[in-house]
């Protein structure tokens, strides 16, 4: 692209770095920034900055937070001998929506994928380790994508832990609510058979 | 949204008022940004507050650029007795892309919208009538967007100069290098039957 002038050109780049975002959307999205009054913009900028500068991690679950222990891993009403195992902060949040579970959770940071480089030591994987030994732990929900990423990471998960004298658990997989037969695929559908429950405990 | 802390949701918002992200896609940009290194987010926020403060406009054109006169405004090469008109900077971006046009620019800052609050007040028109009375210009070609904003805004625009000794044109309307006769639509396919040009323009 033919940029007019450099700092337009800089800041397009910079947009362009983001997951999803082209030239061309970047640009759009630098322009509707232009339009907007200086203090907005420097809300935004501020915003990013501080976000990077100021952020913390919970030193228990390693979820995003602005203390360093979570208002989940502080609070008195959860359950602490149950542990949910997720990928990053979104699930925990996507979790959390569903008012269904009273446990507390433990942040990897992301999945085991050699061909990104990731390896079991960039992810939060030893403080797991600690928190199963300490023994208060008596559940750890492995709540990971049905990906190839994450089966290796579950795998890596239950071979570091299973000496522990702890519960695995995987969340069901199966046909979605509102989900038709015919159109599920059929590994979904031969696993949703095999792990079939009890009439009255899908009724629960 | 849950979010595990204000930081994060302060960035989120910012991010999502953003023309076309909403709150998912926010988040994931912003727990993308949180994954690079420091000195990357600063130089992101860095550029946008720059581009801000220090952005000037062609004092002719209007044009985004770093200088107080751009470099089209500025160039010898270029023949200043035909002006284009233009809604935004990506206009002149698309043209500058053909290798087409070797005249000049104005760009009005966005198209008549009464329903977004845009009056004529509030774009670079005083300016192009004052180019235009200053004489140099012979031809205004209206190359704005074929809606009803651009076609109010031509309207305008042609009332305000027509007693001016110049020509006006407008940017041909018709069907697309590899736009098949049978899916175009009625207006475009009339017009272009009504505009048709001699075969030999065609193949310059």
């Amino acid at each position: 692209m033919n940029f007019s002038s450099r700092l337009l050109e800089n800041a397009v780049t910079e947009f362009s770095k983001l997951p999803g975002i082209g030239q061309k959307t970047a640009l759009r999205l630098v322009l509707h920034l232009l339009n907007q009054p200086t203090q907005d913009v420097e809300r935004f900028s501020d915003a990013l900055t501080r976000l990077k500068k100021e952020i913390r991690f919970c030193e228990v679950c390693k979820n995003i937070s602005d203390n360093s222990i979570c208002e989940i891993c502080s609070s008195r009403k959860r359950d602490k001998s149950l542990v949910c195992l997720v990928e990053d902060t979104r699930d925990v949040m996507a979790i959390e929506n569903t008012n269904q579970y009273n446990g507390v959770y433990h942040v990897l940071g992301g999945l085991i994928s050699p061909m990104d480089g990731v390896g079991p030591s960039d992810l939060n994987i030893d403080s797991i380790v600690e928190r199963v030994k300490a023994g208060e732990i008596q559940e750890v929900i492995l709540a990971l994508s049905a990906t190839m990423e994450g089966d290796t990471t579950i795998f890596y998960l239950y071979k570091k832990l299973k000496d522990f004298p702890v519960k695995f658990s995987t969340i069901a997989r199966g046909i979605a609510f509102g989900g038709e037969i015919e159109y599920v695929d059929e590994i979904t559908l031969g696993r949703s058979i095999v792990t079939r429950v009890p009439y009255e405990t899908s009724l629960r």
